[in-house]
């Protein structure tokens, strides 16, 4: 039988930089190369789950006894092994494995920087031949292009929620709390089939926190409201915000949100197949200096799929092409602690004659968007 | 100015190890050091977030730049250093932290089941004669025994969650989806003031599922159901589960039930300050094989409070003697695969007197819940 297009793809870059061995212990590479998530995997740190691929067909995956059942439906690998949290030691589990492979002096790609130090220090001590290299890039380049039937996902997650986006942002009124707004958008969300969301809401001076949760503070007029959504749906993740001002805005928030927009423009243009992302970061940075505007975070975006944030991230550091069927947001935010912070993100395909917008279709905001009060 | 509370009990355990620092990366442990959940901390594990504290007086936090605004308003550190998750290595962060702290040839108790292999490997280099060790004893005590603050938080989550999964129970009809339960759950306990929640919920043959995430699946006459909740109110959890009969339940399930209820109330009787946790455990394992069941996980509860699983997990494994004020769950579960899972759970305090029950008070459970259908 053939193995799996993930497990074609993963063994091929693992050969091709020499290595006998490639294992994820991360949510989202164990989810993208078992094609599931144990469920336990996001909320309990000492509940290990791990994949292994060595050679030409080893496969094997490690979960905590209690989600045994579950791995056995619905992964991709063939063998399953069920530890006990309280009396087994995952390095052990995972050295017992490479020597099975028969790896147990190879070099190993391993996610050094999601695995516990304590696993690293028990492997280095039963495994001291082996040498264990970050693999990274071997994930990151893997899951960069979206398989079609991942950006039908992106698309559905992402049109729910630039739909929802706006409904909320439509709902509110003087008076109603940030935390009601968020609820608002839960359910909306959950109605439109996500299996779960975050999301912040920041109203007056609040909106120039850069994450900032939903509390019980009551929306005014003359505030500036930014909402973000981040949905799950089937693993895939939506990330869309939008700022408005209830009640309408001032001359002062117009100008600033004019900036915002010529900023977005110019880095429309280059969102193409063949601009390199650090190219595109500066051009993102001498926009926003030429109108007198200093970026709040140090990136323009950042790749979307099983992760919120996943390459290729556009900053000045990443050596990356755009390519078709990448898939990210652009976010500019400009914050004015204190004062207001103004933020628009949409989610973007690469096509082969440029970009689609994923989001931003439902929710237009060319200008800020106004609520009446 | 006198310390924080949390830092003088965090140094003293401390110092009572030998320790010259203490560090703390993990959400939970980071929060509760630092009295505030950094948002990004939970989902993007590129972006440390660390607390130090080392010696007498040193008390520092690091988080990445994009929360540095929050971090200076919430945070209890007096010191908070940002960093370029793009170009600062948090290893080097942390070792130059040592330096300045004056502790580079030091003990330092940190989380080594945290910590990624990638920054213990580069804190080895730069700070060879360093010794680091597990400091996961030291937060487990710390925070095993609640302040009557975190009782009373504890209390309310709780008890907005015995009372949601009683009138989510309610609303069940069939033909209902598991998801339109889930959006029920969601939309109660946001309106009950929760900052988010999880939830499982196993309708038919999948309530044999250790942890069932709701799915498109219409619930149907005869079906067991199995619901959780797990909420999340400033920082605090709860997690309840109850399990439900559309229709009405047939004998041998009204048997099963009868069983785990009788085995819970040996459980009742030992949970008391004095009981010790493994024989807690054996008392759990006893009683079930005398009613001829079989547990489906190997432990019979967990400690409750910033995190939904913590000490005292109630196994064999555990040296921990029950004492007043500390909080925890029983879940006797019992899972037919393929058939059917019986399931339930709730929070309680432990008192100089024996115990309270937090949450089992709204939803009487004593029989298996009778939905009319």
């Amino acid at each position: 039988m053939a193995e799996h297009e993930v497990f074609s793809i993963l063994r091929k870059k693992m050969r091709e930089k020499g290595f006998d061995a490639l294992v994820a212990l991360s949510p989202d590479n164990v989810a993208y190369t078992a094609g599931f998530m144990v469920p336990s995997h996001l909320s309990n740190r000492f509940r290990r789950t791990v994949t292994v691929l060595a050679g030409d067909s080893y496969a094997a995956q490690i979960v905590v006894n209690v989600e045994e059942n579950l791995a056995r439906q619905e992964s991709r690998f063939p063998a399953i092994r069920a530890y006990n949290q309280f009396t087994e030691e995952p390095g052990d589990l995972m050295a017992d494995m490479f020597a099975e492979a028969g790896v147990a002096e190879g070099r190993i790609a391993i996610e050094l920087e999601y695995m516990p130090a304590k696993d690293y220090i028990r492997l280095s001590e039963r495994l001291p031949k082996a040498r264990f290299e970050e693999c990274r890039d071997i994930y990151f380049t893997a899951r960069m292009e979206k398989t079609q039937e991942e950006i039908a996902l992106l698309r559905k997650v992402g049109r729910l929620t630039d739909r929802v986006i706006g409904e909320a942002i439509g709902a509110v009124r003087p008076g109603m709390r940030e935390k009601e707004l968020a609820r608002f958008m839960v359910d909306r969300m959950m109605e439109g089939g996500v299996d779960d969301l975050r999301m912040n809401v920041g109203s007056g001076a609040r909106s120039a926190i850069a994450n900032c949760k939903p509390t019980e503070k009551e929306m005014a007029r003359g505030d500036v409201i930014r909402v973000e959504i981040l949905g799950n749906l089937h693993n895939y993740k939506s990330n869309v915000t939008r700022t408005a001002v209830l009640g309408g805005p001032t001359e002062e928030q117009e100008r600033i949100w004019a900036s915002l927009i010529r900023i977005r423009g110019k880095c429309h243009e280059a969102l193409k197949p063949g601009t390199s992302v650090p190219d595109l970061y500066r051009t993102f940075v001498e926009a926003s200096r030429a109108e007198g505007l200093d970026p709040a975070i140090k990136f323009l975006g950042h790749g979307i799929g099983q992760t919120v944030h996943e390459e290729p991230y556009i900053t000045e550091t990443r050596e990356v092409t755009l390519a078709p069927n990448m898939t990210l947001t652009m976010e500019p935010i400009f914050l004015f602690p204190g004062r207001m912070g103004f933020h628009v993100e949409d989610m973007y395909l690469i096509t082969p004659e440029g970009h689609e917008r994923i989001t931003g279709l439902l929710t237009p905001n060319d200008e800020i968007i106004r609520i009446e009060a």
